[in-house]
């Protein structure tokens, strides 16, 4: 007895595609991100695997996602709960800079301690900047804990309760579990479920649109590390362009 | 203080365009079906009407329609509930029959007394039919007591727990809601809601994908009767359209 844990990272964002800090300024898909993320539901027909219950952030571009994914799937019916706590990474003052402008105007070194270093944030975002989301109706209730920066151990933080709470009773009763989320909240999802050092996870880029599977056994580790792309060769080639971000 | 509940019907289904009975047969929308839903969520969205929580059936037609709507009035965030419940009318042995050969096979009388009578179900529908949903997983729960066949009067009956028990807490708590529905549910909803008699109600019609206003009081009473469309003269046209089914 498995269980079955189906990642799906949203497909491209119009700041995906203007090369921007996104974090947690909701953009929304582009028609390749669209594309994307209705193929990720055709994988999972294909593959047999239909979800029971959906997880998403609070972020469109994973709730569109998560919809067109699920329509090709032909399973919107089910159950679908949302948390900030699956939003991506809020990036801080990063929101809305463009990543090539400020590798250039940084440096290699501070551009990727920001990128990839697991445990220093960028600076907070001022409130009154129009890329926050400190008046954003849909955090209320978080009142002045919400984030104005967040580094990638921040965001496993404030994602390993609602994994606890709210995904793994999921699991354990039994359901295919949908979680559509982002490059970060599924990155730390990753580092907790296979183990991988706050070293190592800096290495580690999961593509978009391209469901991960995770079979899990009765205490939750993965069967198999890493879990398995239904699309392979597509996810390769999708980490190595998502490495090579700010390059060009 | 007033509380806002916002109704929509589910925009035209490929089988409302073959002028089939549909029920609880799960089809999609058609790309008529497709511009209704958002033209619904740019009404609201126009009209400032937010919602804070959605309600859908568990079939496509709803559930997209809803998707759709909230994409475009950019309220894909807020929480979502899905119930059986709030399905359209099991319409028993008639799923899948041609309206207009129906009214020729059975005559004017026992087909307005299948669609319009309060009290007097069609038929059953076989298990072993092509258009049952016996063996649908996601009425699995219901187990032999999954409907067959339904009247209006029975789908109220189901209706109303989930009316009592999940739409009135949240407009207690001062949440817009939505409810993303179908033409029988919501006529339903709406019978219990203005006190509409069991004979007067046959003569409501709802039309697709203009959303419907309701204010209710401290007591869950319209504080205006019957509501108001955000696109009145649309919903006048749509009426009428819904009202000569079968009858081309």
């Amino acid at each position: 007895m498995t269980y079955t844990l189906i990642l799906l990272r949203h497909g491209q964002s119009d700041w995906n595609q203007k090369n921007l800090f996104t974090g947690w300024y909701d953009v929304t898909l582009t028609e390749q991100g669209r594309r994307e993320a209705i193929r990720g539901g055709e994988l999972l027909a294909e593959a047999g695997l239909l979800p029971d219950v959906l997880h998403t952030s609070v972020l469109k571009r994973a709730t569109i996602t998560a919809n067109l994914a699920l329509e090709a799937a032909d399973r919107t019916w089910i159950p679908v709960s949302r948390s900030w706590r699956l939003n991506e990474r809020h990036y801080g003052a990063l929101q809305g800079k463009d990543k090539a402008q400020t590798l250039a105007e940084y440096g290699e070194e501070q551009f990727m301690q920001w990128r990839r270093s697991y445990d220093t944030p960028p600076p907070p975002l001022d409130d009154d900047s129009e890329f926050s989301q400190a008046h954003d109706p849909r955090y209320a209730e978080l009142g002045a804990d919400a984030p104005r920066t967040e580094c990638l151990k921040d965001v496993l933080e404030r994602m390993l309760p609602y994994w606890e709470d709210e995904i793994k009773p999921d699991l354990a009763a039994g359901k295919t579990v949908l979680v559509a989320a982002h490059g970060n909240s599924l990155r730390a999802l990753v580092k907790h479920l296979d183990g991988i050092s706050d070293e190592d996870i800096a290495g580690l880029n999961i593509p978009t649109g391209i469901p991960l599977v995770y079979e899990l056994d009765e205490d939750f580790r993965p069967v198999a590390r890493g879990g398995r792309y239904l699309d392979p060769s597509a996810a390769e080639e999708s980490i190595k362009a998502v490495a090579s971000q700010g390059r060009h």
